[in-house]
């Protein structure tokens, strides 16, 4: 991939832009990151979608994800993004305050791109093509383990709403085995794609 | 009881009340309806509830349930009791639009009755005493079956609280393993009082 392709959609090259969301990060999370970069591309090349916008998505996905609560409580404020999602915590506030973030200090205003990292935690009611791509490359990316990672990898070859449905089921699953928040907007991406509620 | 008692919350004598709800249903949800009378009456002495308002709330919570599918609609729109809530079916609206024929129809205008038979099947994240005996006694009366049903039984003996968690945990488990929809007002009483978001 040539420099010039990444700068169609950021204000940086493909090396300052690594750069900076090494720097973001810690290093596991950063290989993380690289994982579900490469993972975004491959779904996007099988699935015919822009495969620089899945590359940069995937590559800016978890920018925000170690900033301070303070730092993020003040963009959620600053921005009226709703101050309902405070008790939510980071893990939801990475993808909506995240791309305010993206868009200041990476120089991304694309807005396919924003909109998949906006919902790439939780889903949405009506995904794209690419905000499917990001859901899944960070759940299926190559350093990620849990019990059926092997079969569910071999189904993103094939059928991605699938892996969609069974990201959105395990994801809810989970999060009631562990008694931990659910936002409302995973239970709108349960009802549209899993149990087929228009 | 007094037929006298039952009169400061309704219209009508408690043999009419029962006439006019079985008429409403069949024989088996009557039944359950009658163990969900007793087992409220049980709770509301057990945690100090108002004994009579819980007897009516379980009588007549279950009252709409099998309304025809265009009366309901037509009651939720005529009421603007908001058509989001249409795809979710007479699972959610039996609750929700039937407190308006329980109002009309059965002349019960007490509010924690009503609230009690909005919120019965899928709780809230501001429940009252009386709200989370209906949520219970619907869960556990005796004609329900599940697994753990009589460990669930013995704790209702002791703490309602931790009822109201479970039931929740596990009506979500259920819908997830089913794929039927989930109302989003089932997540804010799971984030209230399984994860404990305030």
């Amino acid at each position: 991939m040539e420099m010039n392709e990444y700068e169609k959609y950021t204000a940086f090259s493909r090396d300052e832009l690594l750069s900076k969301v090494e720097e973001s990060m810690s290093e596991k999370r950063f290989s993380h990151v690289l994982g579900t970069q490469e993972t975004a591309i491959q779904l996007a090349k099988r699935f015919g979608a822009d495969v620089e916008k899945a590359s940069i998505a995937g590559l800016v996905h978890d920018y925000a994800k170690e900033r301070p609560n303070e730092e993020m409580i003040r963009v959620i404020v600053e921005n009226h993004l709703g101050e309902d999602i405070i008790p939510f915590g980071n893990q939801i506030w990475h993808g909506i305050a995240g791309i305010v973030l993206i868009e200041k200090e990476l120089g991304i205003r694309d807005s396919e791109i924003l909109q998949a990292v906006y919902v790439h935690t939780t889903g949405s009611s009506n995904m794209s093509l690419i905000d499917k791509i990001i859901y899944v490359a960070d759940y299926i990316e190559p350093h990620r383990h849990f019990e059926d990672v092997s079969e569910v990898r071999r189904l993103a070859e094939v059928d991605l709403d699938e892996v969609v449905k069974y990201e959105t089921e395990h994801t809810l699953l989970r999060l009631i085995k562990e008694k931990r928040a659910i936002y409302p907007k995973t239970i709108e991406t349960f009802n549209r794609y899993v149990v087929g509620m228009q």
